[in-house]
């Protein structure tokens, strides 16, 4: 699937549309845009049920002006959303997101983001690395990235918490990516971010609940290694999946070797995660995700 | 990739547009959709290029009484699509498209589709199964699809060509499938056929000419066995490509080892080119390929 | 992987060895093999631990009237065999295993063993059809296997296994794959049939416990359908797995999409299982299997 | 397929033996090493043709105190190996290859082989890292790399090349990976790295000629972006095969997208290929490879 891979077109903007499906959506949404001026460049559209289901749309459109002309056009798109009871709302490309990341110990899924957004295959800003350990902090500053270690610890969870979200607010952070963060985040910090903070998890067939699940795994004797992306929500490791994958392993394989394939498979998951979320190509409902490709 | 899965729904039909990507194409085609009564189930569409470029649109839309009122609702659309200057046409789901298949001696290309057809996940009709060799009678007549037998040698191919087209038009053929077809049809031939008839053929990285590729493949080691469907063209295995795949294999495999790779690549591939062709999700344009998810 | 693909080539032997790792097997079996005069095909050998681990090992090896010879081969080895506390067996490639299918309404895992079968991609008889229902006749018996229409109820359930065991013994049948059979089958019945009767069964990510596992599947919004192929063994699904796969979906699958890609990713993984099987390729041990390429 | 993923085990051995398969191979190696007092950890064959084909094997074995007694191991095991006139060698895995990179602009596949390097899942120290252009020097040096900028031009080339090979043998280097490297090496240079120099190109099918061939995948519309490994030849591209990907891209992704997908099959597809390198994993013959698993 597709990701812009761009940073920042000028007057390029991505309406987002989530509201009960009913005739003339798109008639008024597309004579809208007409009407305004807009050049289409892409528009996806989804309904559960053509009778009264959930629609979703996302359209990519130039327009020239529309990076001061926003309020404008938000303004005048209000009746519409209104006509269709919308959740919706308008993006500029060239304001890219702004990503907060948390990592623990291991280094890949940072790496890859890192890497990706600096050969210009993830259209976004690095705001800030935020770890619990220091083991990253290099690698974070080569990058150019701000660093902090936070240490978390039972005790010092709530502190370490409000001084995670303050950094998050100090650097303008609006996407959250636990990048093989180790620790559970709070009820409230996670409703906070809702909707906005992806994570990366291991998965098998089957599942294995508890500690060391590559231990399991190799128990097991699975023939294939997964690995699923996923806004965060309250249930651990039960929010919106994005992005999921696996790799083939097999009897020769020890539980450091399912390791080292599920490094592999989370980083290559999560990063195409990121970069849909970005992009705005991820709409959320009923605890499961559209992804316009 | 999704294929409907399902024969013919009553009053569903497919609108199919590709004309020069200009402002206002989107708006008036759902606003007519609307004031119709049409409810959109599925809409795709895609722009070479948005100032200028080639615009592609497909919808899938439920109308009430559409099935006898198809001549009314496209006299009605005619001035839109004058006024876009659009190739367009609608298709109705409740007429599925009735296959011809072609095949010579190997039967696993046309097993795949008449299962695939049987088990509800192909919605087609197997109009005529035509063969140059007679092995596959039996497993054209158990399916129930009519069988004929028409021999080609260089000779005889002009009167056998007017032999397989008079069998097309006899039952009613729509769309031809080249299922393991081994004989070069004649420009005319492909030509009254364009953008209707479908091949298949084994592809390889790197590509080999000529006789024996499997021979050839072996000899120079391939790691990656695959297969590409296309419409078939006046120029040999250069028509738009409509799907691709691949198998591994590795330096175990001997020649025969490939083939029987070959043969599962060729028939998955193949059935999934004819699932998105019967749905009318493929538009051609400058030899290659939209094909709408 | 690799599966022989051919039936039944004179005077080829397989030796399949379990036992403790420990210095000085290899040496022995290879000396033995050469002091008999067989030449070694392909040798493939696996330790979960080479200091006190457990060894296997599949040798296929030519050796010239083997086919009559194997009763007075067999005795020669039994020291070797004795010597390493070896779990040890030699199969003939001559003597292609025979398969008994269990089906009960969806033809689609029987079509693909019968196809591939009878392509000559399965190296193996198709002895007899069983099945609860008596839809599956009409295929089973076009493709020239005897069926058998069983019905199974709760009441009737432990007659009609006297009747299913009775067949397969009748039909001389050594390989039972359970082709989407929907019963389960009794614990003495499994047990008489341990390590000789492969299941297919759909998988997820995460898991789905219960009915209607597509529904789950499709309220939980997985981008992934997989099926899983493993022996049979009392605690349901939980047997030794020989194969996994999956395949890409996404938010415009309904659950009959679901339902019908999960049903092309379970022939094709139990084909692979069964043809591993059959090839002697699939070693069990600690309820994992050990497959040799 | 595996690799050993760690560095260094002392007392570890890797034989390699290449020669015309007859009987008694097995029996005499295995032999060989049962008297030495070593443990088989994995053990790999194949053969062309078991009369009279060519027979490769690959044993990795443990022997108390082989790290200081390689000589005598080797002055013994000659004699066997001149009985069937073999090409072998014994490998210490104490002692991990030492690769040299050359590097033009792009860096995705130098920061991937410095990525798996750091992580432990690369076997292998990098000792070097050459470009022809100096954008990747910071790169390099992070990860404590030396780099070396060697300009090259039409002019210059001769005296550069003499420079490479100067610093690669200053640098001990003996495994030279070509990250994107797009200078054509001269035939001399290619000869004297036969066999231990790796390349990494696109491919695609059908394979495109000429320049600017993502311009030609996409004017071609092709569903399939492909990567090779291969050691480098004289014949450009068209050395021994070690590795291939593909990856899927639709009618949406333009040039630029091409490219992008590219740099990751790319990186991929290189790394496992040096991956199975360093682990002695690749043996070559007939312009192809043996890749055991």
């Amino acid at each position: 699937m597709l990701n812009s891979g761009a940073v920042g077109q000028r007057d390029r903007g991505r309406l987002l549309i989530a509201c009960r499906d009913q005739p003339g959506i798109v008639a008024a949404v597309s004579r809208f845009l007409f009407e305004h001026g807009a050049n289409i460049v892409q528009a996806d559209q989804h309904t559960t049920d053509p009778t009264g289901g959930r629609f979703f749309m996302r359209v990519e459109f130039d327009l020239a002006g529309l990076d001061d002309g926003l309020p404008a056009l938000e303004r005048e798109f209000t009746p519409v959303g209104q006509r269709f009871e919308m959740d919706w709302r308008v993006r500029l490309a060239s304001k890219p997101k702004r990503l907060g990341i948390f990592v623990s110990r291991e280094a890949h899924c940072l790496l890859e983001l890192l890497w990706r957004q600096k050969a210009g295959d993830l259209p976004a800003e690095i705001a800030l690395v935020v770890s619990n350990h220091p083991d990253q902090e290099e690698v974070a500053r080569a990058s150019g990235a701000p660093f902090h270690h936070v240490p978390v610890s039972a005790d010092t969870k709530p502190g370490a918490e409000r001084e995670q979200l303050r950094l998050l607010d100090e650097y303008g952070v609006d996407t959250l990516v636990l990048a093989r963060y180790m620790q559970v985040l709070s009820s409230e910090f996670v409703q906070r971010w809702a909707g906005r903070a992806i994570n990366i998890h291991h998965s098998f067939l089957p599942a294995f609940a508890g500690a060391n699940p590559y231990e399991q795994a190799h128990k097991r004797g699975v023939k294939l290694i997964g690995a699923t992306a996923h806004y965060v929500t309250d249930e651990l490791d039960a929010g919106p999946i994005i992005e999921q994958d696996v790799q083939r392993v097999d009897h020769r394989y020890g539980p450091n070797d399912l390791r080292r394939i599920g490094r592999l498979v989370e980083r290559t998951v999560l990063a195409r995660a990121v970069g849909w979320h970005v992009d705005d190509r991820v709409l959320v409902y009923d605890n499961k995700t559209v992804v316009f490709g």
